[in-house]
Formats: structure tokens, sequence, C-alpha cells
């Protein structure tokens, strides 16, 4: 992959260098866009990129553009003349045009809005101005509407002349006198169709669309749940005002899940390349959730501290509190995660609580049996071959040793038992109350469960070992 | 949405009950197939599920069954006649067959085979004898090729015949004499080109195909670079043997995601709806990891264990591990995810790693002094609010209590500062690693980073405490 890469870089800078059309062309039939954008990424030469643009047809000069890094853009957009400017623009769609243009400098967003022939300024001006993250901030403003009384053979011929300015052509939007979306026409439709047929008799009703304003995952969630490749995006009015096709819903999906990992792990965002992103950048993603947790870890140190003394009489118990609280951490997490991610899929909604919380209940009393067995034996081994010293276990008194260390094992199996039940509860709930405040449930459901589970866990250590655990053993604890 | 989900199970269930096929048929005329088959999911009275496929018109049948639960196919076909069976499964594609009978029983399965027409039979058996998650196992075998020297006319008029049996009729996949793919036509060219040009002349030839035996996670990412809604899987000889389309990826991403989320919450696998898995299952998803991270745990125990006389003498500093702990915890994984999510993304390949790591000296560094300024405030405010009980901190016996906090809070925030570091370069460096002995990133990553951070910031807290801080301050320490 690496490889190929570097031999098409010298193929393309050895085409330019030579001055060979001929071959640049070649590359561009055999080779994808975005294959020989990446192997280039790091020319920033203005005259050997104006020779590429120079030289390739224009079929596929815009589609290469839009593929180029937004410094290489810019070099180009600064090297053009007026002329190549609008040659170019007018190939490009007002949606890459958009992209293009966002995050850079005013003096270029209006050299690139001038080269836009009118009704496409039109259009870039008003994507513009959509809110981000919404339906109408990702969506294409060339789409092919016909009217429900056309026939198929009209249809056919509008697309024929019309149809290369369109982001698609395989959806046809049908609208009625008053211009409401009425139905969709698949192209495939039309060629299975009879040619005097009415678009309005062979177009789907049962379409789905969505508002300008809807939520670019909620978007998304349609085009999977109805195996969509493109749909309408219409007003209050039920207008068609633009359209999304399935290219630009696989990056949104892409987007949300890195948004959504990104929240599990406690960090904000991570929509820029990681390479790419600022130290400080990255600094300031990370550092304040660092700090925000810690000052979360308040409660429990305020339980620690509350136990020192009995701690000090009997150290042995700090040796165990990292473990029990490292397994109630990753038993809520497991849950909060799966969860967080159901609910995200849509799986169930607020009212499954109950269904959920009563199939947690049954998973975590088994989960609980099984690690409290299984810690009293591991704990019971880790004592017995010295991995835990046991020189202040024998202090406790009893006939034998294993009888000392069966004592310390159950403490720290019954606290594990009660710990896996309240992890997964809690775990359980928090995405729900999340969702219940309108919170993204993904956003601190993790470090909170933690945060809880500890507490919890915690104090049923030291008061199991303080009011059982001790006075059974007739040792006189000082709090 | 829950509410349009019951009015619509009203609607239907009492169209069936009057015997309605009037409405039932308006129904599936306006209405997506997969609405009506969620708001029916949990009816399973055959007679009232046959009601439907007698009524319901073969365009909708196919598709509409695809949709409904494992439970609901088995009872249909069941309850199905032989003629019945086969209307179904002739209108349905192989793909859509083999995801049906796949998890039946055989019976069922010899069933539904024998109801296949031969063509569809071979395509079927063949589609069930591919290694899951290749881009065989999820390939359909109904697509359009045709060879490069038909023209443009005779190519619509193929579609025209044959399309309906087709996936998708918008790629045209063209091949030569000797039966290898050479390029690709979509239906939009034919519909531009002239009637007498040859597919051949008007085709792409930098066409994107996969094989055979490629993992679907490579054809997804393939899908997601080249923007396309339809690829060719060829064999070793290069020939077409299948095709995959837009949707079927679009479901694939959403898996691959739910496996990577998964294995970093130590999960094995989500690929099943939480409410639908059964509890057992649940329970062996989550308990052999919970009791593996615990074994793991052994060398924090060890650690701690070692330094028990430390903290007997001197319990304070047990009040503090969980904050080190923790804090250690978070900042790694917050590394790890950044970078197995950079890994998964292709954003960089194993050569950056110097890059990344220098990249995560300078960020770990900044970070650091953050941290450790901020702990250092945030421990004198706990100790002087009284947080953290002080009664034992005035052994230290310097001048003021202010002084002897102030040796703590520089103990906790010193090792902080060493947690940070090591923590960003551990969790770093261990996804190259797992990348290098070829293992999943996700896989067990967080919780290795928080064990070695967890040892190394262990042994410097109280390293620190026993060679630095205690001889300074004149305490004689007993190891």
């Amino acid at each position: 992959m690496e490889e190929n890469k570097n031999i098409l870089k010298q193929w393309v800078i050895s085409a330019i260098n030579n001055r060979s059309s001929k071959e640049l062309k070649e590359i561009f039939e055999t080779i994808p866009n975005i294959d020989i954008a990446e192997a280039i990424a790091d020319v920033e030469d203005p005259k050997q990129l104006l020779y590429i643009f120079r030289v390739v047809g224009s079929e596929y000069s815009a589609e290469f553009f839009a593929e180029l890094s937004p410094e290489q853009q810019e070099i180009i957009i600064n090297a053009f003349s007026d002329k190549e400017l609008i040659a170019l623009i007018s190939d490009s769609y007002a949606d890459d045009i958009v992209d293009t243009i966002e995050e850079m400098p005013a003096n270029i967003v209006n050299r690139v809005l001038k080269a836009c022939p009118k009704d496409l300024r039109g259009d870039v001006n008003r994507l513009l101005n959509y809110k981000e993250n919404t339906a109408g901030s990702i969506m294409t403003t060339e789409f092919i509407e016909m009217k429900d009384s056309m026939s198929v053979k009209e249809a056919i011929e509008t697309i024929r002349t019309k149809g290369k300015d369109a982001e698609t052509v395989y959806t046809i939007f049908v609208r009625d006198n008053k211009r409401t979306l009425v139905g969709t026409v698949e192209l495939s439709d039309l060629i299975f169709a009879k040619e005097d047929e009415l678009l309005g008799e062979i177009m789907d009703k049962d379409f789905v669309s969505c508002n300008v304003n809807d939520d670019q995952e909620d978007v998304a969630k349609k085009f999977k749940r109805y195996d969509l490749t493109a749909m309408a995006v219409v007003n209050s009015e039920n207008k068609i005002v633009g359209i999304i096709t399935i290219d630009d819903v696989v990056d949104i999906m892409e987007q949300e899940v890195s948004e959504d990992i990104a929240h599990m792990a406690a960090i904000t965002d991570m929509e820029d390349p990681y390479l790419k992103t600022p130290t400080l950048k990255l600094v300031l993603k990370c550092v304040p959730w660092i700090i925000a947790l810690m000052i979360l870890q308040v409660f429990t140190t305020l339980v620690l501290s509350r136990f020192e003394t009995v701690i000090a009489q009997f150290a042995i118990l700090a040796v165990f509190t990292p473990l029990i609280m490292d397994a109630g951490g990753n038993s809520g997490g497991q849950t909060t995660t799966m969860i967080v991610r159901s609910l995200s899929l849509d799986e169930f909604s607020r009212k499954d609580y109950g269904k959920v919380i009563w199939k947690e209940l049954r998973v975590a009393s088994i989960i609980a049996v099984i690690v409290a067995l299984f810690s009293f034996g591991w704990l019971m081994f880790e004592m017995s071959v010295g991995i835990v010293d046991t020189e202040s276990i024998k202090a406790l008194g009893r006939d034998s040793i294993y009888a000392d260390m069966a004592f310390i094992a159950m403490l720290v199996s019954s606290t594990l038992f009660v710990t896996m039940i309240i992890s997964r509860l809690v775990g359980a709930s928090l995405p729900f109350l999340a969702k219940l405040i309108k919170l993204d449930p993904a956003v601190m459901c993790g470090p909170i469960t933690t945060t809880v589970v500890d507490i919890v866990s915690l104090c049923t250590y030291f008061i199991m070992w303080v009011f059982v655990i001790a006075p059974q053993l007739g040792i006189l604890v000082n709090l």
C-alpha cells in the first residue's frame, strides 16, 4: 500500500517534470482520483499542481480538486487565472465548493464566489447558512425534480439533457402542481416502465424524507434503516430544497462513531486526524477531563480517609482496594458500553428501562456468584504462594494460617459480590438517566459509574470488615 | 416514534382480523416494509402472518419477509405450502435467503433449498460455503455482466429484460472475451451515451474491485474511500463471481464499529441486540474479561503488598493511591483510544510510530505540568478543608501543618507528573505493538495500559516516599 503510493508519486511527478501530458492523462484514466491526490499530498509547488489541471480534462479536474488538501486547494486557487477558476468551479457541485471554502481566508472565499455562475452562487450562499450538523448543511442542491404529470419518455429525455449537473440521476423526486414532494422514482423504474406511463403512476409513495433542520445523525439512521441511496430534504412546507446521497452519509456515520468513542474515553471530539491536530489542541481535548475526573474522585478520597485508622491498624486491607475498585470499574464500564451502544442504535427506548434492569439483575447475579467464587480461590492462591505477604494476616490469630487467609479472602470476595451487582445496575441506569435529562449518554457515563461504584464498594468493604469480620475475630477496631 | 409503532400495529392487526385486503394493501403501498415488520414484531400467530402474505403482492412480500424476525420467518416457512414457499423464494435474492436459513434448523434449510429454482439453489449453496466476514460471504450473485463489445442500445435492452433479477442495475460490470473483468459502466453513462457506442468505449477503466477472500472490513474501507455504490467481487483469475452493494456495507460498518467499541470495553462482541441476547450469553461475554483483568492485577497487588509495612506506618499514603491509579488509567485510556481509532481509520501506518511518540512526548509533557500543578493545589485544598483527615499528617512534625501538607501534596503531584508521561507513552505504544504482532489493537490495549501504568506509578509513589521525602523529613521507614 505504502509502496504503491510511492511508485504512483514518482510516476506523477516524472510525468509533470517531463511535461508528458499523454502519460498524465493515462494516469487519470486508469487510477482513481483519491489515490492520485493522496500520492501527491505533499506536493505544494504551484507550477506542478497547475500543470496537472491544465493537462487533465474537465471530467477529472473538479473531482480531483475536491480530494486535495485545503493547503493545496488554496495554492491552486491563488495560482489560477480568473478564467481557469470559473472553468473549475462550473464543473463542481455546490456542496463540494462549500466544503472547500468553509475554512479558507475571506479573500479566497470572495474570489470563488465571484467565479460561480449566478445560480450556483445562490446555492453556495444558501448552503453556507445552514447550521452545522443539520441535514441542510450536508445536502446538495443539484437534484432532479419532475412533475407527476410527466411521462416516462419525457422523464428520460429530461435526464439526458439536465442529468449531468445533478449529483444523482438514480432517484428522481416527483412533485405535484403545488410543488409538494409526493413520491420518488428510481431510474431503474423508468427503464422498466412503458414510455407513455406517467411518473405519478409508477412512483413510490412510501418514500422517506427529512427536514432541513434534522440532525445529521438522524439522517444517517434513516439511510441505514430504509437502505436508501438518496433522500429528499424538505422545508417546513414539504417542498424539496435539496438531497442527501449515501456517500455523504457514510462519512457522517464515521464522524458520529468517532464522536461516541471519544466521549466514552473522556476526550473532547476527535474530528481531525491525530497527526494533523496541533499539540496544544490535543492537550485541550484531554486535560480538562483528567482534571474533572480527579475532582470527581473527591468522594473516594473522602471514604478512604475516613477509614485511615482502620488501614493503619491492618494495612493489608489497602492492598486489595485497587483490585475491588478496578473490578467494579471494568464491570460497570462493560454495562455502560453495551447500553450506550444499544441506545444509540435505537435498539430500545426509555420505556424499556424496566426490561433492561430486570435483565441486568439476572446477568449481574450470575456474574457476581462466579466472580465471588473465583476471587475467593484466586486470593487464597495469591496468599498461599506469597504474592501477598501473609505476615500481617497471622495477626488474625486463627489456629491455622489458612483459616486466617480464608477470612480475608471471604471479606474481599463478598465485597466483590456486592460490587458486581451494584456496578451493573448503576452502569445500566446512568445512560437512561442521561437520556432522560437530554444529555449524550456517551459523555461521562463511564467515569461517573466508576466513581459511584468505587464509593459503594469501598464502603461495603470497610463496613463489612469493621462490623462483621473483625468482631467475629475478636479484633477491636478503632475508628 | 413509539406511538406511531403502536398505531401502525393496531391498524395492521385490525386489517387482518377484519379480513380487509384492501386496507392491508394500502398499508404496504404507503409505509416502508421495515416499519410494518417492526410494528408486528411480536405477532406470532401463523394465521395472522399467513394472511398478510396471501393478500400482499409479490412486489412486497419477499422484501417484507427478509425484514421479519427469525422466529417469525420460521413460523411462516412451516405454515407455507410448498407452492407458496416456491413463490416467495423465487422473488428473493440469494443473499437474503442465505441470511434467513443460516441459523434455522436443518429441516427448514432443506425445505427452503428444495423450493429454490435450480440456478438460485446453486448460488445459495455457494454463498453458504464462503468463510464468515469475507467479501464472499456478504456478496450477492445476482448482478449484470455484459461483454465490452456490446452496444449501448443492446445494453439497455438487456437491462430491461434481465434487470429485474439483479440486485442493482446502476452498475454494469463489463468483461472481455476471456471473461476477465475489464471495466464498469454506470446506468447513467448509458443514458447519456449514444445508442451505437460500445461498452468498451464508454466504460470506466479505473474501477475498484475486491477478492472473494478479502476481509469485509477492508471492503467497507474501499467503499468509503472511493465513494462506491457497488463493487465487483472477483476470484483469483480476475473473473467476477459476485457483487457487493452499499446497503450491505453500511451494515458491516456498524458491525465493525460495535466490535471495536466492545473490544475497547473488554466485552466479547456485541453482534446481537442487547434485549435479544440470552442472559447466559451476556454473562459469557463479560465474565471472562473481568476474571482475566483480575488476574492481570496480580502485579499491582504484588507492588502494594511489598509496601504494606510502609502503609501500616503511614496510612494516609493509601488514601491517595486510587487517585493516582485512576488518573493514570484515564490518561492512558484517552491515548489508546485516539491511537486505536486512527489506526483503524488508516490515518497512519506502523512506520509513523516515531512521529506519534514524538508528538505524544510533547503532549504528555504539557499535560504532566498542568496536572502536577493542579493536583498540588487541589490536594492542599482537600487537606485544608478536612476532606482528607490531617491528624496523621501532623506526625510529619514540621513547624506548621501547611508545611506538612505541602510535603504530601508534593509527593502525590510529582508521582502524577511521572504517571501522566508514562501513561501516554505506554498508551500510544501498545496499539502499535498489537498491530506488529497482528492482534486487533482494540482488544486488551486499554486494560494492559492501565496495569502497566498502575505498576509504574505505584512504584514511583512509594519509592519517592521511602527514598526522597521520608529521609528529608527524618522519618525512618521500615520496609
